[in-house]
C-alpha cells in the first residue's frame, strides 16, 4: 500500500485524488493547498485525511512514500527537489518542470536515490493509445508518412506557459512514446492576441530523419473542441477522435499504392486503394486511473515508469525548440 | 447570349460545360480535348455541338466570344495567351498560371484589350462564402484573430503541381476575398512520400501585420476528408464546415472577453463567455453555377469580375512563397 | 440544512450521494444497503457517515429529514410508505411504484403528512429541457405537430421492469413537462428477445385530442447510443440531442407555411421555408444537482416539487396501458 | 442495344434519363411528358432525342423496345397497361400501382407476355443493400432480433399519397430483400397536419413469426435529414447510414450473451460484449445505375428482375395494411 500526499488541489488535484482513493494499492494520507477554501472541501468531505496548507509539512510525512505535485508549472522544480531529497517517490503533472536543466537535475536527483520519477502524461495510459502503440509496434501501419494533431478548444489561459506547453505537451509525449524515431528539428508559428499574455494559438512542424513529418495544432480560441490525430502510414491509416464516445479509434485500410514501374510510361504510376474501415475494441479504464495504478506498481516493484524523467525531458527539449522558432517566425531549430 | 468554347473535357470540363449549358445567358458551341475518348462522349450526347483536338481550330472559331481553359497548369499561360490574343474573354481554371510573372503577362493582355479574364476560383461564388463575406462586412465578428482551414482527403496526385497549389489555392483565394488585410510573409512545410511525386502534405502559416494569423493544412494521404475553416474574431467565431449536408456556417457567440484592468491585480483578468450558435441559411446555387453566370454577365455588362486576373496574382505570389519556404523547412519568406 | 439517508448504493446510488453530498444546502448521515462490498465503499471513502444493511435502522434515525430510494422498482413502494409513515420526506427513483395504485397511495401518504415526495425524473431538471420549456411556453414553437423520441442503447437488463419502465418513463414525464395537452390513448407494440426476460425493445404512439401526434422509440439491445428528441412546430422545429457535447438543442426555422387559398387551385398550395438554425447557450448544471437542492428547497420553504406524485402517477398510467397495448400487438388503449 | 422511352420528366424522370443515356447497354430514343417546358429542357439539350406530349405516341414507337414511367402514381397502371399490351418491357417507379389488386393484372399481363417488369426499388442496387445482404446470407449476423429504420426530412408532399406509401416504400422493399422471413402482420400510427392533405408523420411495426421485429418511421416534418437503419442480430449488429458520405455501413461486435445456465441462479444471465466495429468497403457506383444496367441486362438475357412485380405486390400489400391500421390508431391488421 503506497501513502501519497498530494501538494496543489486546484484543476488538477481532485482528480488525482479520486484516483489514488479508489486505487486498491495507495492511499491518500495528505493533502496541501495554499487556498484554504480549496482545503476546506477535502475537510468536509474526508475528514480523516491531514490537510495542510504548508508543503514543507506534508513533505516531511514520515508516513508518506509519495508526493504527488499538481501545482502551477513554476513550482514543479522546487517542490520535486524538495521531494526526492527527502526520499520520496514523485509523481508531477506535466510539464515536469520549466527548463529541461531542470529536468535533467530532477531526473540526476531521483536516479542517485533510487526514486520512481513519473511524468503525468496521463494520455499514454489510455486504452486508445495503448491500442495505437500496439498496433504499430505489430507493424499494421506499415511505416509511418505523417502523424497530424488537432488539440483546440476555448481554454482556460494559464499564467506560466503558453499554449504548446499547456496543449501540444500532450502530443509530444504520445508521439514520444508511439514514434520509434526521434524529432531532428523544429518550426512552429504562433500567435498571442491578449495583451500581456502568452501565445494561445500555435502551430508546429516536427522534422525527422525519413519521410515521416509531424504536425501539431493548439489553440485556446476555438469556438468548438477538437481532439483529433491522424496517423497515415504505408498499410494503413488511423484516425484517432478522443472525443467520440465509442470508437475513437479507426483504421482505414485505404491509401496510395505506388507502382515504382518503368519511368518512362507517362501514366500515374500512383493509384488508390480503398479498402475496410476497423474500430478496435478499447481498454475504456481511465487513464488516469492506468496510470496511478502504474505508478504506485512501480514503487512496490522497483519499475521503471513508462513516462519517466527521460521521456518528459525529450518532450520539454521539444517544446522550447517550439518557443524558440515561435519567435522567429517559423525558422526551423535543431533539436540535439 | 455568350458563345464559349471550352478546352479541356477531363475531370473538370465536364462540370463547366454542365454549367455553361443550364446557364440562361451562355451556350457551348464547341469542346476541344486531345483524347478521342473524352471527345466522343461529347459527340454522343450533344451531337450539335462542335467537337475537336485542335485549340486553335476552337480559339480561331468567330461564333465564339469566350474561351474556358480547363487543362493541365502547365498549359494555362500559353492557351490563356492565344485565346486574348485571338480577342476573346477567358475563364481559366485554378491556377491561372505556373508563376506569377506569366500571371503579369496575362493580366496585362487582358486589360490592353479590355477582355475579360476570370480565375476559377469557385469557392468565392458559393452561398457559404458569400454569407461569411456578408458576415465579416458587417462587422458581426469584430476584429479578426485568426483563419484556420484544413482541406485534406485521398486526393489525386497532380502530375505538374504540389498539393499547395492543388488545394490550398483555394482556402488562399477564399482568404483574399474575406480579409482586408493581405498577409506579409509565410512559413511553410511539407513533405514528398512518392519517389519522384511532389509534396503530398503540407502546412503554412501567412503572417499579418497585426494580430490575425493564418493556417492552412493540406493533404492528398488523409484517410477522411475534412474541408472546415474556423475563423476566430473578437466578437463571434465562426466554423464554415463544407462536407456538411447543411448548416455549413455556425457562428458562435462564444469567445474571451479582455478586461484591460488594473495591472496590479493577481486575478485572471481574462473570462470566457459561450452564449448561442447561430446558422444562417445560405443560398444553395451551385458556386459554379454563379460563377459561369458570373462571368457571362461581366462580359455582356463590362464589369470587372470578382476572381480576376489581380487577386488570382496575389494568390500565386503567396503559392510561389510558401514554396520557397518549404524548402528550407518553414523558414519565413517575405512577400512583396 | 436537509439532513439525507440513502438507502440502495448500487447503480444510481452513488450518483445521489454525490450531489447531495457537494450541495450546500444538504447533507447525507446515513447510507443503506444489503450488500457488504457496497457499504465498505462508503466506509473506506466516508468513514464519518454512518453505515446498515437495515433499511429501518435507518428510517427511525432521528437525525434524518429526508430519504432517499435507489432501490429496485419492486421495494420502491414499502420503502416510501414507511419513510412516510415515520414523517420523512422522500426523493425516489422513478418510477415512483410499479403500479398506479400504489402510486395513490404514497401520493395520499405523502398529503396527509404535508411531506415532500419528488419522483426521480431528472431529465426535468437539465438545462436543455428547461430551455425547450421555456421556449415552448413563449410559443416559440408554434402548435406542436409531433414529438418524437429515440432513447436507445446496449442497456442493462433490469430484473424487474421491461425496456418501457426503464427508459420510455424519462420520455414521458418530459413529455408530461412539456406538453400543455394530455394524450388520451396509446398503442405500443415491442418484442422480448432473450427467454425470461421482458421487452428490450419497443415503440410506443400517444394520440391527443389536436393534431399532435408522440412517439417513442426505446432499445435495450442497439449498438449505438442515440438520445435524440424531435419538436415539430407550426413555427420551428427543435432537435435536442442529449449525447452532443455542445449545443445540445436546436432550433430550425424550418417547416411547411400552409396557404389555405382557393381548393378549386390544382397547384400546391403548401410551400417550405428553410431559414436559420439557432442553438440556444444552456445551463451546464448537472440535472441531478438541480434537482436535489430543488428537494431541499421544497423541504426547506415548503413548496411543490416539480416532479411530485401527481406528474409520475401520469406518468405510471401511461407505462402501464402500453404495457397493455404491446401485450395485444398496438391495439390502443385509452387513458382515462 | 435496348431502346427506351421515358413517360415523365419531372423529378425523378431526369434522373432515369441520365442513367439510361450514360449506360452503354441501352440509349434513350424518346421523351414523353405533359408540360411544354420540361419537353423543351430535353430539346435544347438533346436535339437529336424525339419529344413529345403525347404517351400514345411514345408507347407505339417501333423503335422502342422497353417503356420507363416516372409519372404521378394514380397514372402508373393505366400506363404501364397499355405499355405491357403493346409489347414494351416495362420499368415503373415505386409504387408500381395504386393497389394491389392493380399489381396482379399487370404481373399477369407481364407474365402472359413473357415481358420484363421492374419497379423502381432503387435501393436493392446500392452497394450498401448489396453488401449488407451479403453479410446476412454469409449468416455473418446470426438471427435477426429487430430491424428498425428511420427516413425522415422536408419532404416534399405527394398529391396522390401519404407518407408512408412516399417513403416507407423503400424500407419494406429493402426487408422484402433481406430478411428471408416474410411479416404477418402489421400495426400503424400516424397523422396528418396539413388540412386535405394525407397523412405526413407516420410509424409501423411489422411482426415476424419468431422473435423478429420491425419498424419503420417515416416523416416529411422533419427539419433534419435522417436514412437510418439498425438491423440487431444475435452475432452482430449492423447500423446502415445512408447519409455517411464514407462507411455507411457499420458491422458492431457488440450484443449479448446469453447464458441458459441455471434458472434457479439469482444473478444475471445475460452479459454483454463489446468488441470491434468493422466498416466494409461498399461498391459506389450509384444505385440506379446498377438497376438501368440490370434492367437491360434482363431484356436482353432473358432473366428475372430483382425486383419484379411479386416482390413489389408484397410491398404493396403491407403498404395497405398499414393505412388500415393506421386509420384505426394502431389496430393490429393481418397480412395474407
Amino acid at each position: 500500500m503506497v501513502k501519497v500526499g498530494i501538494i496543489g488541489y486546484g484543476y488538477w488535484g481532485p482528480n488525482l485524488f479520486r484516483n489514488f482513493n479508489e486505487t486498491l494499492n495507495a492511499q491518500v494520507v495528505c493533502v496541501c493547498d495554499l487556498k484554504t477554501d480549496r482545503i476546506s472541501i477535502v475537510k468536509h468531505n474526508y475528514p480523516t485525511i491531514k490537510v495542510t496548507n504548508d508543503h514543507r509539512e506534508l513533505i516531511s510525512d514520515k508516513r508518506i512514500d509519495a508526493v504527488v505535485i499538481a501545482t502551477p508549472v513554476s513550482t514543479h522544480f522546487e517542490l520535486a527537489m524538495l521531494a526526492l531529497k527527502a526520499g520520496k517517490h514523485v509523481l508531477i503533472e506535466k510539464p515536469l518542470a520549466a527548463t529541461s536543466e531542470e529536468y535533467s537535475r530532477l531526473i540526476d536527483e531521483a536516479g542517485k536515490r533510487k526514486l520512481v520519477l513519473l511524468v503525468d502524461h496521463t494520455f499514454i495510459y489510455t486504452g486508445a493509445v495503448k491500442k495505437i502503440h500496439e498496433l504499430t509496434r505489430k507493424n499494421l501501419i506499415g511505416n509511418i508518412y505523417y502523424y497530424d494533431s488537432v488539440r483546440i478548444n476555448l481554454g482556460i489561459f494559464q499564467h506560466d506557459v503558453n499554449v504548446i506547453w499547456d496543449l501540444a505537451v500532450h502530443d509530444i509525449s504520445v508521439m514520444d512514446y508511439l514514434l520509434k524515431e526521434k524529432p531532428y528539428g523544429v518550426s512552429a508559428t504562433g500567435g498571442s492576441h491578449v495583451k500581456g499574455k502568452p501565445e494561445d494559438v500555435a502551430y508546429m512542424t516536427l522534422f525527422f530523419a525519413k519521410k515521416l513529418i509531424a504536425h501539431l495544432h493548439v489553440n485556446w480560441l476555438s469556438p468548438v473542441k477538437v481532439r483529433r490525430t491522424l496517423i497515415g502510414g504505408t498499410n494503413k491509416m488511423i484516425v484517432y477522435d478522443d472525443l467520440e464516445p465509442s470508437d475513437k479509434v479507426k483504421v482505414y485500410d485505404r491509401g496510395i499504392a505506388v507502382h515504382e514501374g518503368s519511368e518512362a510510361m507517362r501514366q500515374i504510376l500512383v493509384s488508390y486503394h480503398s479498402g475496410d474501415m476497423w474500430a478496435p475494441y478499447l481498454d475504456v479504464t481511465e487513464g488516469l486511473r492506468a496510470e496511478v495504478e502504474h505508478f504506485a506498481d512501480c514503487i512496490e516493484n522497483m519499475k521503471t515508469p513508462i513516462t519517466n524523467g527521460e521521456s518528459g525531458l525529450r518532450v520539454v527539449k521539444i517544446l522550447e525548440a517550439a518557443n524558440k522558432s515561435m519567435e522567429k517566425h517559423g525558422r526551423p531549430v535543431k533539436l540535439k
